[in-house]
């Protein structure tokens, strides 16, 4: 998308200047370190995050360059998540390449989280000049809130899948997925680009109302993806997710759709460890999602989570004119349910 | 120790503040997630890291119970490393319990140590009303530093362990000691507890001078504490260091006492995956270690750095009269050296 490709020239241009300089360390261990965080932060990517930060920031009035920091902050943010998320579900695909703990093994690509975090911090210092103390105070509380989200709703989806529960509701599924994905996939980012431009209070929080319904539909059609999309543009394994046993949307439609004698043979399938699932098994659970309409299902969820987000935007920001940034953040959700990335 | 003990009362009860309550989320699984960060921070623990930014303000006149989250946020961020530090190594006990990882799986434990990551983040916020916006962001950059270096460290570390590297000379060692341990473990808590009393950026910088040493004998006796300390009061396995092919200072001192036949037998040992070292395979590298005189010699270095450490101090800061904060950081560098934990 043409709109976000321009934004990621920029991040691409300027995570480089946040990253440590490629081979200045005296140790080769350390320059191996150096070159994963390399590596893995210009794999690409959509770059989603921080075109947000801007678009945002531009909405308000604001200079977008002032944001460069918090959104190659982001940015990393995210890819430390992605990082130990793909350890986490022994994921071995991330942007087309072999995941991190793949190549290097988990102790290091572990480390190479936690790296990629402490960058995170260390980017953020460089607001002060920019934006001066307050906002980049402000800034740093948006961030801590991020991570502590992001980690229980990492904590929530874990825990399901260690108990191997899968009596959860539609609702449970959407909190999920505002502590997982939400907050840190559009409300913040757009809280965030808000804030640099110096915007209301009023409107900052408002994202907070636009952000969830934004960002449920993003992982909707991330769950979607995941079944239907096309391995060499999405860049992960197909159907990953019922080998990881993720608790997804069609999956819970699934599940409630089914007999008590259907649900017990697909918990038998879905709770075995992911070494354990065989092609066949992965392959019936595609059958009866299709049979019982649950890739229909959530596709109509997500559509109307995008409807009912631009809704809330178009009443929520009714009082900001129109120019580039809020145009652009518009045409996002409809990139958010179209994309095949 | 008495001293360390008042102090460990007061994080003790200041980490209870910071911590998400117990049992105060809808979900079990992030309630689950609570209890693991409540488990590790109050196992116990000497809690010097703390202490040292306490001790400090408290020699250039501050109040102490302004470096309160300083504190606690300097424990957090401990904890969040030796969560991760125990999944690195393949570790099973500390503080003489099960490590996160044996309890909870490493998906979930990864995830507990980026909570107490967030929470490090979260835990500095409050500071902005106790000391204000311009040394909560000096703060907020320290933690940056010292998370950058500890990462580059462990990447150091593991680099050399996945190389099967043992042609590192005693520098080096220092130099990984400085990455790993001095600056988060002596350094910076130092300079942090003195930048909230507002000392001169002369007596912070001068912390850089001391905690060099008073770090480095610190690992020493960490090294020694490892090989022939106490399992019931030490808390980690005994030998651990051995079976994980740490890079300690009796065991860099064994290799280069030995003959190009006697290495090469250490090296195949030493680089055996820790699941393949026998009991033998250990008893033999700890006889070679005593034959050696590798443990009375690493046993003389830390001596001697914690000597130098104190020469320092006098030097550096005898321009600061004496107090109870002075006092008790010179106490400290016996105890370093004197601790059996």
């Amino acid at each position: 998308m043409a709109l976000l490709k321009r934004k990621s020239d920029v991040i691409d241009a300027s995570l480089k200047d946040f990253l440590p300089p490629r081979g200045s360390s005296a140790y080769a261990e350390i320059n191996d370190y150096y070159e994963m965080l390399w590596d893995y932060n210009l794999r690409g990517g959509k770059r989603l995050r921080p075109a947000l930060v801007f678009f945002s920031c531009e909405m308000f009035g604001g200079d977008s360059s002032k944001a460069i920091p918090s959104a190659v902050a982001l940015e990393l943010m995210h890819n430390f998540l992605l990082v130990h998320d793909d350890i986490q579900d022994a994921s071995e695909l991330r942007r087309g390449k072999p995941t991190l703990h793949k190549i290097y093994g988990e102790g290091s690509a572990i480390n190479a989280g936690d790296g990629l975090f402490a960058r995170t911090w260390s980017t953020l210092n460089a607001n002060r000049k920019l934006i001066g103390a307050t906002k980049t105070l402000r800034i740093f509380k948006e961030f801590a809130e991020i991570c502590n989200y992001t980690v229980e709703g990492q904590a929530l989806e874990m825990g399901l899948v260690r108990k191997g529960r899968w009596d959860l509701s539609e609702v449970d599924y959407y909190k999920l997925v505002e502590l997982k994905t939400a907050h840190y996939t559009t409300t913040y980012p757009l809280r965030i680009g808000a804030i640099v431009a110096g915007a209301p209070a009023k409107d900052i929080k408002a994202f907070n109302a636009f952000g969830k319904p934004f960002g449920t539909a993003f992982q909707i059609q991330d769950d979607l993806l995941n079944l239907v999309g096309e391995e060499g543009k999405y860049g992960k394994e197909i159907a990953g997710d019922i080998y990881e046993g993720k608790r997804t949307l069609p999956l819970i439609h699934l599940f409630r759709k089914c007999n008590a004698k259907e649900r017990e043979a697909l918990v038998s399938i879905m709770n075995k460890p992911r070494s354990e699932k065989t092609e066949e098994d992965v392959q019936l659970v595609l059958t009866k999602m299709k049979e019982k309409g649950s890739i229909d299902y959530a596709r109509e969820k997500m559509t109307a989570f995008a409807k009912e987000a631009k809704a809330i935007f178009e009443k929520k920001f009714a009082h900001v004119a129109e120019n580039d940034g809020k145009r652009a953040i518009k045409l996002l959700i409809d990139y958010v349910v179209e994309r095949q990335v």
